[in-house]
């Protein structure tokens, strides 16, 4: 129920992957069960008039609550319980899903994805990492808005979370990490960074040093590639929203010069799509919680489902439990 | 004697400044006399064969040191004192030069300014403003490198210096301040930002609210347009350092997908020129001191001789010691 475009946008996702996915994988619709139904039989008859043996592997479960855009994320666990946000995340919770996947209030679901499925030890507090597009691979940038006063070991479990967030679902061996900062040297940056750079060569991580601002979008500093940007939630964001905001202007900008059509173009740059990934997993916590933007198209929901699923497989919640109880050891 | 380019650089750049000047403005080339004799005797034999009569406003100041690149900025000041960078500063502190320009070191700069022109009082350190192009007009970003760890007070004096900054500069009336956060609402943001915000509202700016970082790209939030943005020095230079990065980055993206040459596209953007304003005065200093980049062309330099001179003529020094003043007493 989640999202600007629900429960249209969820649904097709969810039909969209399981068109892809192996029959063994089912979907459950957590929501207004007559809302569900009604959708349903409305795209059965229409863009999916022949599939319908999908209908088989998807599963309503009920949930009459609907969390808003602009509930308080911490009322939301008391004041709606039996939203489909509460619901879906206790059907991971009690084992009976794998993996839950939403485009509704992120507050509401760090918030409960938190408190039902509770943190790795030595968490204080989730993370969010997101995918930035490069000139070269993508690179994983986290935290990007979950923590927004960081201490210092909380910036190196970060670089330990991403380590196996690179491994796990970017298919990356050893992977580079690099930390935020204002110079290549060890002694540039603000105090806190400081004192990660020190903590980070000094652990078991493979930590390329400091990266700036310029080696993002090049996806690399001259120590070679990078796989994951190591910084506190407020400049990651910063950061985030900078990108989203820049690609189109500078894309319109160069349309105008070279007489070029803007949508068009920007719609090739497929690099650039976010969609793509279509959904973040909530770092730290006991269990996959993928969140998607709230304008998240039945394409970015279905690639969302499709990340949650990777997270799943490829046992990313205990590798970080593991990274994290090995990070406290040494 | 500083930047990559010296002496050819600032030495032409000035020529090309004198050239755009009316006659009454005089330029003071501080360095090795013979290193600079000789350049002049070139270029006058050259480039500049028919300009003769710009050799009458250019006046030599001999100053043997030359400061690297390298250089601790903490020891110049003692270390070189006869250095071009020492000796043209004093020259502004002591009354006989109106502004001081330079690609050399940038932290011996600071150093040197900071020391021999004195901060005006209420200031515990200076800071450097980066103008951002956006798709309207450019907005001046403050702090953008020379704070890094910063307090809530040391944030609103940079919306102060920078309203003077946008007024005297860049001719905008009332310059609306933007206070660079991670959303719109007052209690978004890390701790200082927060208490920031507050004293913002409270202060006598015209403040419009925390912007974010979609916000820079298109030079307004959903308030209205924006002149100034507010952060810290480290959030500032990894937003430039990220700027100046994806620029060329998308450019050539596009440039491949719609085929068109990149290099020439990027030229065509005269709006993301950084040479268009060549240098950025050092903010809270009893004094001009234009800071350029290393890199920089002569043109770049000519750009920067003009931002000193309009810097001077608007009376920015005086401006900014009057708000800070100002702000101390409300």
């Amino acid at each position: 129920m989640g999202g600007d475009f629900a429960p249209r946008a969820p649904i097709t996702g969810s039909l969209h992957a399981l068109s892809e996915l192996p029959v063994e994988h089912d979907i459950e619709l957590v929501g207004r069960a007559e809302t569900i139904e009604s959708e349903l039989r409305e795209l059965f008859a229409g863009e999916f008039a022949t599939r319908g043996a999908l209908r088989a592997r998807l599963h309503i479960v009920d949930a009459s609550d609907v969390v808003s855009m602009t509930d308080k994320p911490s009322s939301v666990l008391r004041g709606k319980a039996n939203s489909s946000l509460v619901v879906g995340i206790k059907r991971v919770a009690d084992g009976h899903a794998h993996a839950f996947v939403s485009a509704g209030n992120t507050g509401a679901q760090m918030a409960a994805s938190l408190l039902l499925l509770k943190l790795h030890a030595g968490l204080t507090r989730p993370a969010i990492g997101t995918i930035f597009p490069t000139a070269r691979q993508p690179i994983l940038v986290l935290d990007s808005g979950a923590n927004v006063d960081c201490s210092a070991e909380e910036l190196v479990q970060f670089a330990r979370i991403g380590a196996v967030y690179a491994r796990d679902l970017l298919g990356r061996e050893n992977p580079a990490i690099g930390l935020l900062s204002i110079g290549e040297e060890p002694e540039k940056g603000n105090a806190i960074v400081k004192d990660v750079h020190q903590l980070l060569v000094h652990s078991d991580l493979n930590f390329i040093g400091n990266v700036e601002g310029r080696d993002l979008p090049r996806g690399a500093c001259d120590r070679g590639a990078i796989d994951v940007v190591v910084c506190d939630g407020f400049v990651g964001n910063v950061l985030l929203k900078f990108y989203e905001g820049i690609a189109p202007m500078l894309v319109g900008m160069v349309a105008e010069v070279a007489n070029i059509d803007a949508q068009s173009t920007m719609r090739a740059l497929t690099q650039l799509d976010a969609e793509e990934y279509g959904g973040a997993p909530l770092l730290g916590v006991r269990g996959v919680s993928v969140i998607s933007h709230g304008k998240s198209s039945p394409r970015a929901l279905k690639n969302a489902i499709l990340v949650a699923l990777r997270a799943f497989e490829s046992g990313m919640t205990d590798d970080i439990g593991h990274a994290l109880a090995q990070g406290s050891t040494t």
